[in-house]
């Protein structure tokens, strides 16, 4: 049983248990850890990546209740192989080009180990005061390295904050722009406030503005086009804006977004803040995804115009070797948030907060209690340095243009919008005779990428998924998995050639064969028909 | 350097670094960190509880901005000792009897570091069935061994969900609640809602009520009395209500919390219900400490009632040896937290999804992004079970009622309220001249506590904190750090009253020398004899 086993005395009395933080047991259990996630890591490209388990799968393999009796590591650990890996989709693996990356490091992991060790309630300065000044610390760094505006720094009277995930961060911004405007035009016309974005915006918005009590049908998602690259024109809002003036609705907040979730599209912020700051509204920029790339200077124009926005955030879980959650929020006037997000309980009272010499982090959040997240990104930028960071994003990058140039060069392929970091949003065109059709095969061409997507998937050999952007549904390929090399692109490409041939091939059966049903096959016959010819395909 | 330097080649042209998450690195720097975090508790004991640094020590000691190369990882945990361990306060040290404990644990460390190996981004059930599956598994045991009623369970039709904190439980709770009432009376009626609690209620609720657009001034702190042991009174309740809804307001949200934080009262749960039934409002029981406990037979009553209110949720990363964050929350109707915080982009469509047969638990919390939080649970459970867990809140329980002894013997000080679980509420008593005062002498009491308090955490020996109860100023003396065992308490207890002795003596010889003062000597003197005699009451 281990020394984590209750100890029964002879007459049945059970002692009080060994202490369940005892440093040798840590010491014992812990190196089991490390090599069990270490080999774990050394074999996670031999697993399907995306989990091919049934819904309910978890719950026949586990007791209806918690043991009553301590059970030892070693039995815990082998149900993680045996029930929990085959129910994992692999993010870590070196063939995942799904959603976006959640990039690992062992830095990462050591900051996180760290930070879970000292399992400090970082509330406010006092409660630990490495974790507020190092937060501030790395926080002026990063916003250095991405050449964000002196503003968003400590050092020029903003600062940053590392929040959970982007959602609340956009959360605690819309509040402090709410309370900020309601402040001065009165609580009662919190229905009056409207909130700006692209039908390409994260749903994050939307949810963070429902959850802040804006009126659903005041959230606008302004169209977009292919011809701006699906990034946020600025007239369009500046009319979208003129409109709710007009109709006595008060603008609020815009968020702007660099690298969409859907195709990673950009809005021009220099444009869009122009129009903003006509009505005075807080601008957002939501670089969830593509923050990380802009410490590479190739990048940074991206971002350029950032210095008239409010509020800038970046996810480090997402591209930047920090391990979930941890996104990074820049402000200008953090007392916004403070104004809007403060609470002064009596038993939280001390003097380093009455000194006003310090940041108190729980009023610039959601929840109270905080996590000593800044640990992770600091061990994440001293162990791998500025200039490693950004070899491996450009290493990603430069992978993805080659995925890119495979599909580019076959011209069955096409590269549907243009790639500006890691990712490659693709398609098979669709058959030649669909694209006759009135909505030029748009149906028929999505229904072939969405059975073309299932089928790379089921292979379990990588995992990638998709988007709808005008219209068309497209495979996202979004490479930044920090085990991925370039070998694993050449075969994940070698895996969508092999998959649409036979998809391909087994459309063109299928065409041939409807022709011959009108004639008069059974439906049976047309079936195995199918199914004998597609297998010729796969195995040509 | 170590293997993560950049490697220079001899023209000066950086290879591509190493892979961040190459496996054997992994394995190397993972091990030298969990001896490192192994030896921190094996020493912990050692450093000031209380963190002794001034506000503004680390930007001192720390470069300007990130370095541009990397730097080996012994030099980063040189840097962990020297410069961010003295920033350190010691929640885990075993003198640690501050707010509430962050008790920490082996299994619960292992847990997270499962959960940061894997780094899955859990948002719907897809993205990493194993992730979803086991938080309702371990969600249900969590219920059964808290014997909360079947309604609130999955296999109830309700469900248990794990939430960062307290914080987001409420704020998801009440926007349920509030978009539930508004679907019905109007979404112009947010300013109409309002939402109770007693005056004991975590500010938690004010912040979260507030985030929701829930109007400052509808949010009611309802007076408690010392006779009701600082409960809400369901009368007191039912006048609130009437009062309100006689204004044309819509009462909306009850939140009624079992162990407050300034002196873990109780709020009658059944009687609150009762009276919250009559205008159908949604009742929350906030159980953040005091939850744990409850898996104690003996305890179970201090929820009784539960099962007429709509959500219950306590936070395992405070006494349940789970590392921060993990608030669990279940709800009886899941339903209205979909109604009011699902997103269904094109990009996470899905058909696990589409079935039905599955949870999405972005759809249960503010973020989409969530970490696997329920491996830390479920090792938890598992590798301590039932009959242990016990076990330990009972270890705790008992050196808290040890400590309650010692101040309940001792004449000079008092137990300020009854104490219900591991935590005692006392207070040095004013001396016999000043409780002749019109207050009773309530103000120097208040004010030689608050220098009680204060001279025993400049020493660096234990970390209390305070809280005002009733007008009362109190020491909160909370057991429950993983590593506390009696001798620790009884040390504790020793440093009491060396400090109370001192302080006293001082309080005399400040009294005397005022008498003298009076009769003309200088302040120069006084002052200098006060020191005098109160080191030699130090040294006494």
């Amino acid at each position: 049983m281990g020394s984590l086993g209750d100890i029964t005395l002879e007459n049945n009395n059970v002692m009080c248990p060994p202490n369940p933080l005892d440093p040798e047991e840590f010491r014992r259990q812990g190196h089991m850890m490390v090599d069990f996630i270490a080999d774990y890591y050394h074999d996670v490209d031999k697993y399907p990546v995306l989990s091919q388990v049934s819904p309910g799968y978890l719950r026949d393999l586990l007791p209806d209740s918690a043991p009553n009796h301590a059970e030892p590591i070693e039995a815990i650990l082998q149900d993680v192989r045996n029930h929990i890996v085959p129910g994992i989709t692999h993010w870590q693996s070196p063939n995942y080009f799904a959603y976006f990356p959640s990039s690992g490091s062992v830095a990462g992991f050591l900051g996180e180990m760290l930070s879970v060790g000292f399992n400090v309630v970082g509330f406010n300065w006092m409660s630990s005061p490495a974790a507020t000044e190092l937060e501030t610390i790395v926080m002026d760094w990063l916003g250095k390295m991405l050449s964000l505006p002196k503003p968003f720094l400590f050092s020029g009277g903003g600062g940053g904050v590392l929040q959970g995930t982007t959602c609340e961060g956009i959360l605690c911004t819309v509040t402090a722009a709410r309370d900020k405007v309601l402040n001065k035009i009165g609580r009662d016309r919190i229905g009056d406030l409207v909130i700006y974005s692209s039908d390409q915006t994260h749903c994050a918005l939307k949810k963070a503005a429902q959850i802040a009590g804006i009126r659903p049908d005041n959230i606008r998602a302004l169209p977009t086009r292919q011809r701006d690259a699906f990034g946020l024109c600025p007239e369009t809002l500046r009319s979208a804006l003129a409109a709710d003036v007009s109709e006595g609705l008060v603008p609020l907040y815009l968020c702007a977004t660099v690298g969409t979730t859907s195709s990673t599209a950009v809005d021009p912020l220099r444009g869009l803040c122009e129009v903003a700051a006509e009505h005075d509204i807080w601008v957002h920029v939501d670089a969830a995804y593509a923050g990380s790339a802009c410490i590479c200077p190739e990048f940074r124009h991206f971002i350029d115009g950032v210095e008239n926005a409010s509020s800038f955030s970046f996810n480090a879980h997402k591209w930047f070797f920090t391990t979930l959650d941890c996104c990074c929020l820049w402000v200008k006037e953090p007392q916004h948030l403070v104004n809007a997000l403060s609470t002064n309980p009596e038993y939280l009272r001390n003097k380093a907060t009455e000194s006003k010499k310090v940041v108190d982090f729980k009023d610039w959040q959601i929840a109270l209690s905080r996590r000593f997240r800044a640990l992770k990104l600091w061990m994440v930028l001293r162990s791998y340095g500025v200039a490693n960071l950004r070899n491996f994003i450009r290493s990603h990058v430069n992978m993805a243009e080659l995925f890119e140039g495979f599909v580019a060069k076959d011209e069955r392929f096409e590269v549907v919008v243009p790639r500006n970091f890691a990712m490659v949003c693709f398609r098979l065109l669709p058959p030649l005779g669909s694209r006759s059709a009135r909505d030029g095969g748009l149906e028929t061409a999505n229904a072939i990428n969405k059975r073309l997507l299932d089928a790379m998937n089921a292979t379990g050999k990588i995992y990638v998924t998709h988007a709808v952007v005008g219209g068309v549904y497209i495979i996202r390929f979004a490479v930044g998995a920090s085990l991925t090399e370039e070998r694993h692109v050449r075969s994940a490409w070698s895996l969508v050639e092999e998959q649409a041939e036979a998809l391909l091939a087994e459309l063109e059966v299928q065409a041939a064969l409807q022709e011959k049903a009108e004639a008069g096959l059974t439906e049976f016959n047309v079936h195995a028909a199918m199914q004998e010819q597609a297998g010729q395909a796969v195995h040509a």
